[in-house]
């Protein structure tokens, strides 16, 4: 592509060689005559003078006419780069390959990419639009939506860990009858296992984005737009509502609510619900965050305040003695 | 099936259309009228009003006259629904995909399921009546037993992390030569991982349940009927005992040893043997759960423990000053 | 092999039956006549009364003429059992499984063993000497160095976790147009997952020693020779030295470094940048080792110490009424 044309695309003003042609996009300090890079913050200006990008897309805010070069002047670098990406790497062709496995009853949407080695397994149902890379495992019953995308790896549907104990001390296995829904625009990591409900269904909604090695048992229902950061497990029934930020490796205790706007800090133990939008919470067990902040200060310093109270002991009994 | 039929299995007693037919279980509040559902606290009794269930197994104790539909009574509602559930799912075949991977050398008992995709290495001896689900990978000499189920994309038998560091500051793998044992009865979450003993066995004993994404390590043993849950970590040799509750995000240090009977909450770090059966603990390190919840009282309050000690001491200064 | 053969290879001088013929390594309580094991520590001297090894390879400060049997005596047993250990791990035939996926445009070195199902995307690069296990996904574009070890399930240039958040609340997916970089010598663990850079290289240096189910986050640098233990994660653009000791589950915030020779215990959360060489640490937030332990000494202790104070108001508040 020529330079005239990513202006086009992006709605920039060419300043520089127009014809001059990209191959591909890269990081500033990486960048040669074939790529195209950006530059949207101030912090980076140092760069500049000695890339060798064949272009870079640059804040008018931050252009200046000395500078040397090809650019394509835009008011925000940032979102004009990030669209130019999504074109890139839309420009992949999709296709089924031969070697993943789909069960006669499965359906599978218009322009869906599986890989090699996926699993689908009967009576799954998968949208338009959707990648689901190579070794990925969806049990039967399960249904996802448009526009998803589930990374190598991820387990879809297995059992949650349901069990009764019996008078013997041994544990009977409790049938795992639902499934789990995935609705559309979501995004599930690799390595990450959603659990399918005991009966019903474990429910990821509309735009969630799960990073890997995440855990989620039956019968949990993720909100619309929630983002959860790797390696952070939820125990089954649990509710955790629209927009929530979550950190990685938080544990949630089973079949709380957690309300929508919540912001929770990595490591986190979620032991109880939280009942207000836009509370923001950290520690183990997970208290406001602010308090939590200030108890890691104390903390850190507790065997001195402990050597305070002592010192405190003896000044008292001094005192006393002097009575 | 009709829900006579039903009845007959489940030991119970019909009351209103006894050749109604029944197609699956569902949830009360989704099943309709070709599907059977269960009501075993009185909590639910609500959900009656409105259920569109072909048929309700209900406990004894629950069910009035007045009620509408047809009905299955029974002493205890949600062990007969349990019961019937299982029934549903062993109905299914059991066969082994031809796009499994078996080394010609491994052995494979008797109405064994393996999905697509599932690697069995060399000299892996797999028992009766196990599922092993897609994308799970066994390495060679592991041996699994009866009635086991391995969930999807968990990993049995990899190497343990194991390395000699060398006077350079680099590392020499130490081989690991021994293998997994998994023993009857057992059922093994979704990407979970069992590496193998550098010598001799790691060892599942009967009965235990593992969920997902738990990392057990080489020359790790975990007695009969523990349950662990989600995300927890056990480091290389350590033993726990038999009948354990463990919670999730759990981790063990290495070359300890766990009484039976012990009951480890969520998230805890397990720093040192425990010694007495019957034992639950809590905490980073685990101390005995009730001490740890007074200390996460006190924990949330830290500053304002701060801030009255640093009173005491300026009281402590002002009576000084007086003497 | 006899035993005057493998003595050859370890440099080592037999005593007893040098023709007896020897099939497989087995630790010293579980060897027979058709095993051969290794005594380095004095502890495990007992276990000699009873073995049934057809060969014991010990150290020669333990050996005693009294000792029945045959033997291989040399300097450090433990060294010259492992030197075993590796070459009967060797004999095991290299070969490329035809149930992998190697995608037309990839480079697969000499001597490379491809388990079955393991998925090798577009453009990867895969150097000499490397043992990749069943079920492995590798992205397209990532490079792997020679002599690596990569276990089942691993998951290596999954997209990296970032998204811009639009006005409405959902998120657009920032497309992640990188690559991972493994260096020479790394052994990666089952289940683990490495992302791949925004733009440019999320990079695993020479050496690394990478245990089951870690997440490292895109942009992430690990230095040479440094070992993690399970179930860590490291969040985005986080660069740690080389030579660094990390425990399990612990966790990194994002945008920090981490110093050469660092020690770090597990289930740490190391939340700010460490800055001196061969620092150790511990907690959350992680501090200094020793400081973190004095504190939880003391935090076991807080309900205690609370009554102390306490107490201390209340007899200030005598002394006051005194005055």
């Amino acid at each position: 592509m020529t330079i005239q044309e990513i202006a086009t695309i992006i709605h920039g003003d060419v300043v520089g060689n127009a014809h001059h042609q990209i191959i591909m996009p890269a990081k500033i300090e990486e960048a040669t005559s074939e790529h195209i890079t950006f530059l949207a913050n101030k912090k980076y200006l140092d760069f500049m003078t000695n890339s060798k990008a064949g272009c870079v897309i640059i804040s008018k805010a931050l252009f200046s006419a000395e500078m040397k070069g090809n650019f394509i002047l835009v008011d925000d670098a940032y979102t004009a780069f990030t669209k130019l990406l999504s074109l890139y790497v839309a420009q992949q062709n999709t296709e089924i390959s031969p070697q993943a496995f789909i069960h006669q009853s499965a359906k599978i949407g218009q322009q869906v990419q599986l890989f090699p080695f996926v699993f689908i397994g009967e009576n799954v149902r998968i949208g338009n639009n959707c990648i689901i890379y190579s070794n990925v495992s969806i049990y039967k019953d399960c249904v996802i939506g448009d526009n998803c995308i589930i990374h190598a790896n991820a387990v879809i549907g297995s059992d949650g860990f349901g069990f009764a104990q019996l008078s013997d001390g041994s544990y009977q296995k409790i049938p795992q009858l639902g499934n789990v829904i995935i609705e559309d625009d979501c995004e599930i990591g690799a390595n990450t296992c959603i659990d399918r409900a005991t009966l019903g269904s474990t429910i990821i909604r509309k735009g969630v984005k799960l990073d890997n090695l995440i855990q989620v048992a039956h019968n949990v229902e993720i909100g619309e737009h929630t983002v959860i950061a790797a390696q952070t497990g939820i125990s089954g029934s649990t509710k955790i509502g629209h927009h929530n930020r979550i950190g990685g490796q938080v544990g949630f205790v089973g079949h709380i609510h957690v309300a929508p706007y919540t912001q929770i800090n990595a490591q986190s133990a979620v032991a109880s619900s939280v009942k207000n939008e836009h509370t923001a919470i950290s520690g183990t067990p997970a208290i406001d965050i602010k308090q939590h902040f200030k108890a890691t200060v104390v903390y850190k310093n507790l065997p001195e305040l402990e050597r305070t109270v002592r010192n405190l002991q003896a000044e008292i009994e001094k005192l006393k003695s002097k009575d």
